[in-house]
């Protein structure tokens, strides 16, 4: 735009072009770094620090994860602590995810002694070890008082029995007796879920009782609670009393009149059928019974959701035949061990479709298509299979599969099995017709594919449906029947078909 | 164990040995028939229904499923109507989910008119497609204005263009404000999932006023919330109140002295991303704001845990090639078209792994067993690479995997990839070499194994890092890369290796 200067004087005053545009890089990259620089200085308060840790999707932003692994090269103690005062709870085990081992145990002695007791629960499971083996009992003692129950007993039941004895030891007798009832249920169950503490009402009260009870014995509630729960004389929850609801009805209509139909939960239920309870009537908290009615604990949404998370989870990589103890943080070894069992019952699966190829060996001698051509055969019934698989797992997961559909749905697969095998038939019997110049390699590769994608829609049903009847998880095992079915189907039926209508 | 009599008398008496088996598993089959038809005519209070359709685990019964049906075949609409009157809104929605399209259409029009709106929002959207196209305008219109605006939205959207002008023209003029209002949001978004009814308070009252105002204005406060907010005078939320806490402080404490952070939703968040902060931490309720900052509505954690499982479940099923739109109720021809697309891609990268072994049909003419062990190197390969796939993109949704661990996690499943390809390839290169009485051809398959495993551990890492990294959701097409990876490097490494080293 700027008008061109004489070329006399342009050699001195202005660089060549080149030499203009590396300039203006470097400027760029020093203004960069400075501004870079400032930025990072001006991270002085925690709410500074906080917006630039989370940034706008709440994920941990990789530039804080820096700041904090600059600091620990430092050995900048206050600077780490002034990051971590910044973050919440949820957030600074988030970090410690985020960090390798060295510097992990560089970072947690900064962690604020009055934030621990909210950061462990959130941790994963091999950093929370991590942490609590280097705490002193007492201080571990304290911390688990300062948890709800259900936390507190996450976090003790992944202690080493001595801890554990020392721990107990160390608290006080009250706290001792909550801890061990706690423990007194199975894991993975409600009872193991729920919290003790719970505001219960008797049925003969009034709105205006309720009310002035909780304003009385403020201290002795729960800290956060969403219901009242209006109990019979022999303690049993008969209705519940939203809070909200509470505030806005006028203090002398009766508990029982206005009260809420509850879905009691039974302290033995396993974790998995409260999160259904819970997900399919959208409860936000629900009483937790004994096997006499009687109401010992309530279970509240907030740990549901995470229960849903973890039980996805382990479909998910079940489903990939990962085991489900992988963690970010997890060694070389764990991973390992967490997916080398699949892999070795997969190697006896290929051995087994590997030894159905053997048997046509001098069929693939006489026409080497053969060999060309089989994996395609298996490779498209194997990803039917998993598609079938897949839509039944969740839907056995979910609820929707039970026997009150299971034929209907095995029957929709398999027509589905059907159309699908016809149109790849069609395609691949064309190709491979028209690329080796035989039809009747064609029409051995299309019948086979149909074959064989009837197969996977039987199997990819059939076969988790039957695991959920046997009571085991279908997630787990399904994948590797299911393979082996269209490996061995498809490679059969193939080369079967190709020794009959070929050789 | 009662004595055996007389052999004369015998042959009268009581029948030989195979009758009496029959006969005794005739009266059975008498016995259990009527026991289930007096089990079936007791079935007369809405309790006993509902027991019985849901038992323990609260999914529906079968045989509840079947009575139901019984009923329908039968015409019997008074029972019918007795049936669905015993059920929870979500039960009759799950109901309608197991019947076949000819059972609904028989059962939909005995759903009590009460419980319709709360029905709605439950079903699977296909249902909900049938009952909302067979109601008149102004019965709809009806309904959702009973809803709240997030789930009176989702029913609106669904619906046909001109129907919509309909229902609206039907609707309040308030009701009609507040459904364009709701619409005007992006789907998939916090404003579309916010409810805008909320409770909030001028920072300098004390507890005493929230209380008093919530006290006189019942009426107008939502049906059910858990949070007060607490605004400035620009009505920018500052804090929250949980009404337990509100419950047990004296009255003359300023709110905000004893409010709790919040943490804000940007009115257009991504409903994954809300889910994400609620799910981090915990949250039961959190305020909407515009982007001014100004409150404009909430979100509770009710209907978030719906937003994680759909998530999920649209995760789990690309991961397999399924399109998210097949539910139970879907067609076979809707089946095919979720399903199909990813098949022919499948059909695609099997063409290219197919013309790779093609390149090796003298090398497979002279030792056919290649053609026998080479699907097992590319098997291997393939669950591998599917393994280090899921876990990534698993951990990419947790947002458990970002910039600031990728090269660490990459570098892992590469370690991970060597140390389960030395113990496949052990095995897997013995036994060959035994079978096949070729040390050689037993080294061969090995070092392909390794080399193959060695690209899973890459590529299933690196795909869906790149994928996200270009905003592509990593789940869809990720199994569909990673497979061609590990198919081509396994066929094309086995069979190369054995053309240099064995031929």
């Amino acid at each position: 735009m700027s008008q061109k200067p004489e070329p006399e004087l342009d050699t001195l005053a202005t660089p060549p072009d080149e030499l203009r545009g590396s300039l203006k890089a470097l400027a760029d990259a020093v203004a960069r770094e400075s501004a870079e620089a400032d930025e990072r200085l001006e991270l002085i308060t925690p709410e500074q620090i906080e917006d630039f840790a989370l940034q706008d999707d709440y994920a941990l932003n990789p530039e804080y994860i820096q700041l904090v692994i600059d600091a620990a090269d430092r050995n900048d103690g206050l600077r780490l602590r002034d990051l971590l005062d910044a973050l919440r709870p949820a957030d600074v085990a988030d970090l410690l995810g985020f960090l390798s081992e060295d510097y992990r145990e560089q970072v947690i002695p900064w962690i604020p002694a009055d934030a621990l007791p909210d950061v462990l629960p959130e941790l994963d499971d091999g950093i929370r070890e991590e942490i609590v083996e280097n705490l002193r009992p007492v201080d571990l003692a304290e911390v688990l008082q300062e948890l709800d129950s259900d936390d507190a007993a996450a976090v003790f039941e992944d202690m080493e029995a001595e801890q554990q004895q020392a721990v107990l030891a160390a608290m006080d007798p009250e706290d001792r007796e909550a801890m061990v009832t706690s423990l007194a249920f199975e894991e993975e169950t409600a009872g193991r879920l729920m919290q003790r503490e719970v505001v219960a009402a008797p049925d003969f009260w009034n709105v205006g009782d309720a009310i002035d009870h909780m304003r009385a014995h403020g201290a002795d509630l729960p800290e956060l609670f969403f219901d009242v729960y209006v109990i019979s004389p022999t303690h049993k929850p008969i209705g519940a009393l939203p809070v909200s609801l509470l505030m806005r009805t006028p203090r002398e209509v009766r508990l029982s009149a206005i009260m809420e139909p509850i879905t009691e939960i039974e302290v033995h239920l396993d974790q998995e059928e409260v999160a259904y309870i819970f997900e399919k009537y959208h409860l936000i908290s629900a009483p937790v019974v004994d096997q006499g009615g009687r109401l010992v604990g309530q279970i509240t949404v907030d740990d549901i959701v995470n229960i849903i998370q973890e039980e996805n989870r382990e479909d998910i990589l079940a489903l990939a035949g990962v085991s489900d103890e992988e963690g970010r943080d997890s060694t070389v070894f764990e991973v390992v061990r967490s997916r080398l069992p699949w892999l070795c019952v997969n190697l006896l699966t290929a051995f087994v479709a590997s030894s159905l190829i053997g048997m046509f060996q001098s069929e693939i001698e006489k026409l080497v298509a053969l060999a060309v051509l089989m994996p395609m055969v298996a490779s498209i019934g194997g990803n039917s299979g998993t598609q079938a698989l897949t839509v039944s797992v969740r839907a056995l997961s979910a609820r929707e599969l039970t026997t009150a559909n299971a034929l209907r749905t095995v029957w929709r697969e398999v027509r589905v099995g059907w159309f699908n095998g016809a149109v790849i038939a069609g395609i691949l019997g064309c190709v491979a017709g028209t690329v080796w110049q035989n039809p009747m390699l064609g029409v051995t590769i299309a019948l086979a594919v149909l074959i064989n994608l009837t197969a996977a829609a039987l199997a990819g049903t059939l076969v988790p449906l039957t695991l959920s009847r046997l009571d085991r998880d279908p997630a787990v095992a399904s994948p590797i029947f299911v393979t082996m079915v269209t490996d061995c189907i498809g490679f059969f039926s193939f080369l079967g078909l190709a020794a009959i209508i070929l050789l």
